[in-house]
């Protein structure tokens, strides 16, 4: 782990840092917010966010607003970058697939399946290696944005009992629905429907068994990509499991962070209410 | 006046809008925050951020966090470019001189005479333009970072009674005295240095006559360039004139936007008392 970027922020400190992935067999940066207390050594909660297409480690922890909100709290926030990267990493020159476009999924095919474990990274690696080097309690949660909701969402649900609290931004609720979704899956894990479902947030909602974790969910009526993100098919998904889920339809909002600034803090809110 | 982006944001509206400047004698950008009494006409009190070197009128408004706080307070926040633009207009490969690099000055020599008069373009055009377009009252504040902390002192200052409040982040407060005022102020002004002082704010501090406006001032002490700003010199002249200033020496605090957006709340609660 080697810091690249150090700013004092809100009393606390963004950093960002690099570090080689051994499950992802490349090297890759994370934006990690520490809270004063943290700085002082005492152990804070850790909420992990995931960006959306195209993005890097970058985005959220410059645009969102999210260091105030996580000062407030004395929350430690992990921003990951949203695939792996480099030259020796499998690419694709759309922005929807590839490096930037890693979906939060383990991939099976070639030529993806060598690098992009983005889900063993963000659910395995990555808390080991903050609760290592930071002063990081084991009590987590998650949140993301569009491809990060989706992330978000996934990440929780297929892991019951690691992440007390989850929430998400314009989610790509049904990724096996929609053509972002349905292009990504088919190259990371073939070309049957049947393995995307263990990657699908309304397909988990229908078959989870253990505890149900709430699920708040913010989107923009105004936003542009709602025909790929389908909140209806995540509330519909819940209402069928009884699965405890807030959709907040914002209107007017679109799917840019001044949607996701505006409304951070709440999420801030409900996150600490289980952290 | 074309308005070429808008988001909803914090229940009011960010706005990108492009206009030809008579002034500048090319198009130029601007940002507009309008908070939600404004979106229903009713008029707010406007405050103007005059952004730094190598920034555009995007830098603020993406990575500042200004519209919780504009909303809040119930101010329009405007945010222009920092230089005129186009293929048409002089230009150096330098990043603190020409596109990019206005200073908030009239300048007087060739070739950046024809363009070059963002003092007039923010003073006087500025203004009157967002006065007639947007429910923006006459009541101004101007506040900035590093150049731009420069050009809100400089411009309240040359302005007596155009604006209510004044403040800056790590402005550039005595340019006539370190290398990124010198340069700049010679290329647009010419050799002598007396052409300069009546754009220099430690120098119009002290010949201040009539209303002595307070002036708050944030600098990190970990500013990468602590020698450029020279804080200490503006805190002389003030004291040497009897002129109001709170300097506030932000310990661990570097010249980002991280720096810019942890104190920015201060700086809203502060024109607000005056607006």
């Amino acid at each position: 782990m080697k810091r690249i970027e150090q700013h004092a922020s809100f009393g606390g400190r963004q950093e960002v840092w690099a570090h080689t992935s051994s499950t992802l067999g490349c090297d890759m940066r994370l934006g990690v917010y520490l809270p004063e207390a943290a700085l002082r050594g005492v152990k804070c909660p850790v909420l992990y966010w995931l960006s959306g297409l195209t993005c890097t480690e970058q985005n959220f922890i410059t645009k969102a607003g999210a260091q105030a909100h996580a000062a407030r709290h004395g929350v430690i926030v992990v921003a990951p970058d949203t695939s792996p990267r480099g030259e020796a990493v499998a690419n694709d020159d759309a922005y929807d697939l590839g490096q930037g476009a890693g979906f939060y999924v383990n991939a099976t095919q070639a030529p993806w399946a060598t690098h992009y474990r983005m889900q063993d990274y963000v659910a395995v690696e990555l808390p080991t290696l903050i609760e290592q080097h930071f002063a990081a309690s084991d009590s987590r949660g998650i949140f993301g944005h569009s491809m990060g909701g989706h992330g978000a969402l996934v990440t929780a649900l297929r892991h019951p009992g690691r992440y007390r609290s989850v929430s998400a931004f314009s989610p790509i609720v049904a990724p096996s629905q929609v053509p972002w979704g349905q292009k990504a899956l088919t190259a990371y894990l073939g070309a049957d429907p049947q393995a995307w479902r263990a990657w699908d947030a309304a397909e988990l909602v229908a078959t989870a068994r253990q505890e149900k974790l709430h699920l708040l969910v913010d989107q923009g009526d105004a936003d542009e990509f709602l025909a790929q993100l389908c909140p209806e098919r995540l509330q519909a998904a819940c209402e069928a499991a009884g699965h405890p889920l807030t959709l907040r339809m914002q209107p007017g909002y679109d799917h840019s962070y001044y949607f996701i600034a505006t409304f951070l803090g709440d999420h801030f809110d409900h996150h600490a209410k289980y952290l």
